[in-house]
């Protein structure tokens, strides 16, 4: 089934059930007001949900509404944990190639994983505050799962069972940050600013034959001011499925309902070791960081700029019939002035 | 006025306001089921929490039951946000000095600060569950800030009108695991399990001159298996005030009511570079891992192991007439056998 939450109701917005062609959806305050309650009571509250989507995939639903993504707030507007995986070592390889570092054999085995801000995720069409262009705004496109309780040391037979939900996510970097503060030693804060969900988070018997081993085998579909910018699979070179990602974050603490944990930024070798770029024949890239990584090796030097104001950015996928699955994050870059709860 | 969070209730338990002395609380349903919704609504919910403190401190209060540490939560069972500074420079510079290695400069103006998971708190007297003794547990005591709701890039003067609450913390660490996970450069996630919280969060005004300058100037008392350990004193020697922390975590992301700010390790220099031990006639540590470095320095080895099952940390502060301000945070290290609910 297919979930979303409008903004309307509170900071934690209002729970609705999404027809399978996000074409109407229904509130349920009979059943669970959020996704995070919801999530809390999963295995007696997951029924009701089912027979409401039913329903609104019969046209039969009572009360069912029109859907509008850009009401919905991402489907946690604030959540508990987000803990982002980098499971793509093609983007590590890139990333450390372009400086002409090698890649830690452990990094093959041993997922990177840092945690992120939960408490404040903007909208999937909310704007991408910022309150400098020179902080060197990047996107990265991503798929990320919700998961149930996970016990302490779970093994990935486990954590699979665990994955409640499947949903996009644009982890926004603020790229020129970021050196100064990783040489800090903590990891990432600043450049980490708050992220953007899908407009929809679906169950993963939702994906069919695409969702297996714990990764979502379809192209994620990023476009740029209105241009192609990526279609990489995330399916492809996905060195840790979600079941190890989920593993390695509850290898010494347990996981509560409701945990968001991310891919990283999709990345495809394309037969080589960095791909390439969408112009230059390729896939493409989900996130601006690789693109120019890509030109230093090629080029010498990146030409591509990181986002400026008024810059959009759009990240979507299509099923095998090329309707949307979870609604489209669409972002632009926008001057912080506060914003509305 | 002093609130907590009893275990009852459900995943973010039920809300209790608490007497002065900590002898009596009362549930307040009428006014907020649970201290995530007081603070979301924090100008309209605190007059009546108040008024009931009021009640309870006069004896007077109609629904008073006696108030059991034991039976408390974390103040918030789980938070949309922890994150963690080391404001205690003196820790760094003895970590660093323990390896003959500089503090950076920057060190001095820009705080470090991690993202620490917030899904699944631990109350205050349950155990330090791990799954092994050789990840190398430690204590590390230190107070805490919950804030309302920040601006992006909002100054020290603002943050600090936004402190909610205080209170104390042991923000558990896994030594062992650290030097591995930090060469990652992705910063602590397995490293640091559980945080536990004091029974007890309380308003600044609670702290009259205790509290100034955006810090707490009592000692914080750490007690190991029944031993003194640490009483060094929070406001001395803390570089960057909370007010400095939350602008620092505020400078590219809002953040949300309820986001709770750590002060790191409290670590006071005690005239020299690397303070002493209570033994060697100083106000000791908050933490094995300062002890075990200022042996490094002092004797070429460290002596003193890190905890091990069994063992039990003691964290509480006394107001000047001696009455604990937050209750105490007392923690059993335990193997790990799954956790009720």
């Amino acid at each position: 089934m297919k979930l979303a939450t409008l903004k309307t109701g509170g900071r934690d917005g209002t729970l609705v059930v999404v027809s399978r062609d996000l074409v109407t959806c229904q509130a349920v305050p009979g059943i669970a007001r959020t996704l995070q309650s919801a999530l809390d009571d999963w295995d007696q509250v997951a029924p009701h949900l089912q027979s409401v989507y039913e329903q609104l995939n019969a046209g039969t639903a009572p009360e069912a509404d029109s859907f509008i993504e850009a009401e919905c707030a991402s489907p946690l507007p604030r959540a508990f944990q987000w803990a982002d995986g980098s499971a793509y070592i093609n983007h590590v390889e890139l990333v450390r190639k372009a400086r002409g570092a090698e890649v830690p054999p452990s990094f093959y085995t041993d997922p990177l994983m840092y945690q992120g801000g939960s408490d404040a995720f903007v909208g999937p069409c909310d704007p991408i505050a910022v309150l400098s262009e020179e902080w060197g705004v990047d996107l990265e496109a991503e798929v990320a799962v919700v998961t149930g309780d996970v016990p302490m040391g779970a093994g990935a037979e486990q954590t699979a069972a665990a994955i409640r939900l499947v949903m996009l996510v644009n982890d926004v970097s603020l790229r020129n940050l970021i050196p100064k503060e990783l040489e800090k030693g903590f990891g990432f804060y600043q450049s980490k600013p708050a992220s953007a969900f899908s407009p929809v988070a679906v169950t993963p018997d939702e994906l069919g034959s695409a969702w297996r081993d714990a990764r979502l085998h379809l192209p994620l579909v990023v476009t740029l001011n209105g241009q192609p910018f990526g279609r990489p699979n995330a399916g492809e070179d996905m060195t840790f499925s979600f079941a190890q990602l989920i593993a390695h974050a509850a290898r010494t603490r347990e996981l509560k309902a409701g945990s968001i944990i991310g891919s990283g930024t999709v990345s495809n070798k394309q037969g080589s070791l960095h791909g390439s770029s969408i112009e230059g024949g390729g896939v493409g890239y989900a996130c601006l960081a690789e693109l120019r990584m890509y030109e230093t090796i090629e080029q010498g030097a990146p030409r591509t700029p990181f986002l400026r104001f008024g810059d959009t950015v759009r990240i979507e996928m299509q099923d095998g019939a090329g309707t949307s699955i979870f609604g489209a994050i669409e972002q632009e870059v926008a001057h912080y002035h506060g914003r509305k709860e």
